[in-house]
């Protein structure tokens, strides 16, 4: 039967979402949770957004594929008690038929926060706030963010990786000043390619400090590869927030509809 | 000439505010930045309230006199980069007349915060909210609270200081949930004896998991001596958040009034 888990971390002291043999990540503390609590010789966790190195979640969504004979009680709870206390297995549910952590999801969503009053920046955040030292001018921003929204090839933002397309929609880019004063970005996609979210920051904050004027990050996306001005900013500031996933009859549709699409040569 | 300034501090690796010889302090810390920044022989910070080990602040006020003759630019941006990330000066300004940060103060508040669900803590929030393992019932616990504020001698909640009057004015103690489900009580006092916050928090959380009725902590308190049922929490819930002075021309007022109490055999 599988089961769908909700799950938070603080990335600060993980190497990324993806079980790497030697080194401490969140799939891995995730998978011996689950293979202790219950009794399983292993567990494959499969999640909706592979967060690198120092990455952040608060609403990480995944499933996991258990033995119909393994019922246990309480297993929210009993992870709680086995697992470190930077990652929370905050919910878990019997998943709807045809659901797939990652390939029902229809769109990720992030949030990267940056302080650009290095001085006034609250300690108790200094971990998932990235301090910047200049001024940002949020408006500025958005106006250059704007015309990156919609079906792109994003390659020019990505850190390309063989044979994967670089084509993304992205549903939402914009920034708003939180009620501390810090300058939030949203970033929505269908999904996203690696270091993506990073690299269209590290752009908006040229023109958010008055570096480049509010074209150029759409003059860059329009090039279509990888430029090196285009800075790829700091892990910590980032979070994945909240993954979004169709109605329950829809999600094996959903699921082999991007299959099929992450598939394709690109 | 007297400074003010605001400081802010993840109390989690510093052995409170107040220098000892040979640990890591916040008084420690912000007199060296000081006097590498001024470039003064030494600096003496008095606080608006003396933090014990592992309690965090966002709104510490303290002060500093400084010779005339030093009138440095930019200190807050210099003190920054000289400070470690754990401790923030986020403003400072001049002192108006008769200013002193901790006897010119009307009030300090305090929150503590609680997750009383702790499989759902945010791990991004884990060292500075108490995990507490049962539900607690805000309503009870506001009802408990209600006879606590006034003027009375607290000596039941407070590690008693030989000498130190235990009487203070408790001005507010409310609890609510935040937008993430913490409980967070905010505790408003004119000042606080040692321990006194935590000593409250932990009564008031005893009734909050129904182990005792809402009219316990007032009996305790009307007992009038330490009582060891209760517990005092964590200092890792708690934070100092901010301190409330009156209109400049009272300062010097206040302050002589404050140093006239506080000097009373108890």
């Amino acid at each position: 039967m599988r089961r769908r888990l909700d799950v938070a971390y603080d990335g600060t002291e993980f190497s990324g979402w993806a079980a790497q043999p030697g080194r401490r990540t969140v799939q891995g503390e995730v998978q011996t949770a689950l293979t202790t609590v219950l009794r399983l010789p292993a567990a494959a966790v499969t999640c909706a957004g592979r967060t690198d190195a120092g990455v952040h979640a608060r609403g990480q969504v995944c499933h996991v594929d258990v033995p119909d004979t393994v019922q246990p009680a309480d297993v929210r709870r009993r992870l709680a008690g086995v697992l470190p206390a930077d990652v929370r297995v905050r919910a878990v549910s019997v998943a709807a038929d045809g659901f797939d952590a990652r390939f029902s999801a229809l769109w990720r969503r992030y949030a990267y926060r940056v302080c650009d009053d290095p001085a006034a920046l609250d300690p108790l955040r200094r971990r998932h706030v990235l301090a910047w030292p200049r001024p940002l001018d949020v408006h500025q921003m958005n106006t250059a963010a704007r015309p990156l929204t919609g079906e792109h090839d994003f390659a020019a933002f990505c850190r390309r990786r063989e044979g994967a397309t670089t084509i993304r929609t992205l549903l939402d880019l914009c920034w708003e000043r939180d009620r501390d004063g810090l300058a939030v970005a949203r970033v929505v996609a269908d999904a996203f390619c690696h270091s993506m979210v990073r690299g269209l920051v590290g752009a908006l904050l040229s023109v958010g400090e008055g570096r480049r004027d509010a074209a150029w990050p759409a003059a860059v996306l329009a090039a279509g590869r990888r430029d090196p001005s285009v800075r790829v900013v700091a892990a910590h500031g980032l979070s994945l927030e909240e993954v979004g996933y169709p109605a329950p009859g829809e999600l094996a549709v959903r699921a082999e509809q991007a299959r099929a699409v992450r598939t394709l040569p690109s």
